[in-house]
């Protein structure tokens, strides 16, 4: 399965098995409606194994976004000293697209579950805010000013969310990097079309 | 005080008086240990009288909001047909900006109260987001497609936060307009940076 493959690059052993039995269950029955109980019933394990992984069944979908952060913010570190902030920006859009294709199908099941509850909504844009905070924190390393640095990395973010959407709404199959490159050359295009 | 005349305008007769003092009382105590008692009697009104005005001591902050996203979704609505999408966005951010510094001192002493408290920041960050998908609409009302329509929206939500965050922490006054006008040129010339 895609989706075992994915994760189990993420998630190995137990708790890479109550990451996939608590996504079967959020799907099946809705997450609001599942408990731990049934997630660790599911894995063939103990709930106490399970709060050994995750603090509560909302950290199941949300424990990558750490590694999806750390990920984001490395590229951005690695980009050339002679790299433009955007240029390294750019970097680190590549880096997600890389670690979200890894994932298979669970980016997109775990979307799926979060566009149903409000709560999770919420729980997701404060990551993404998180992620911006960061990524403009590198950009200052790399000796990069305000409000470039903020500013990139605020535009990072509308790319990153716009290719998102797109990557996990479509019917068919896309390439997220491709849609990342889009998505900027698109911003570029609809910030430059002001009058002068 | 400017305070008072700023709020005023937003906020007539006992409404005002309410949030005037919720304002003081968060000020000085902090957001957490105020009460709707306190903020009643400051106020020299009863409890039923507050929450006939509030639901609740977080909505003294947050009421603004709702009156802020329709300054600015009139402002994309009513730009000219012919303006490209981010003129009409731009007509929205310089509508936000005469909204906002007609509430004189408020909307700095709601944003520090908001900072000291990370509840209060999450809400801020939905609110955002809320504006974000408010703008894409009226976007896509003017026959904007996607993503350009989003994407529009959120380079103006990143133009904003970063414009309004520069002006709530300038040390000295500064056009919170002309702020906006700096960080949308910023943002051209961050987005441009990038090598062909």
């Amino acid at each position: 399965m895609t989706i075992i493959v994915g994760m189990g690059r993420w998630l190995p052993d137990a708790r890479g098995r109550l990451a996939v039995a608590a996504m079967e269950l959020y799907a099946e029955r809705g997450f609001e409606q599942t408990t731990v109980a049934e997630i660790a019933a599911r894995a063939g394990l103990t709930e106490r194994t399970f709060f050994r992984h995750f603090s509560d069944k909302r950290e199941v979908l949300f424990a990558g976004g750490d590694l999806l952060q750390e990920a984001i913010v490395s590229a951005v570190q690695a980009a050339p000293q002679s790299a433009a902030p955007i240029d390294a920006m750019a970097a680190g859009l590549d880096a997600a697209a890389a670690f979200l294709e890894e994932g298979g199908d669970f980016p997109r099941k775990r979307q799926a579950i979060i566009s149903a509850n409000p709560e999770l909504q919420e729980r997701e844009l404060i990551k993404l805010a998180g992620y911006g905070v960061a990524i403009a924190q590198a950009l200052r390393e790399r000796g990069v000013g305000d409000p470039t640095a903020s500013l990139t990395a605020e535009a990072g973010i509308a790319v990153f969310r716009v290719a998102f959407e797109r990557w996990t709404s479509a019917s068919e199959p896309a390439q997220l990097a491709e849609l990342m490159h889009h998505s900027l050359t698109e911003l570029r295009a609809v910030v430059g079309a002001v009058a002068a």
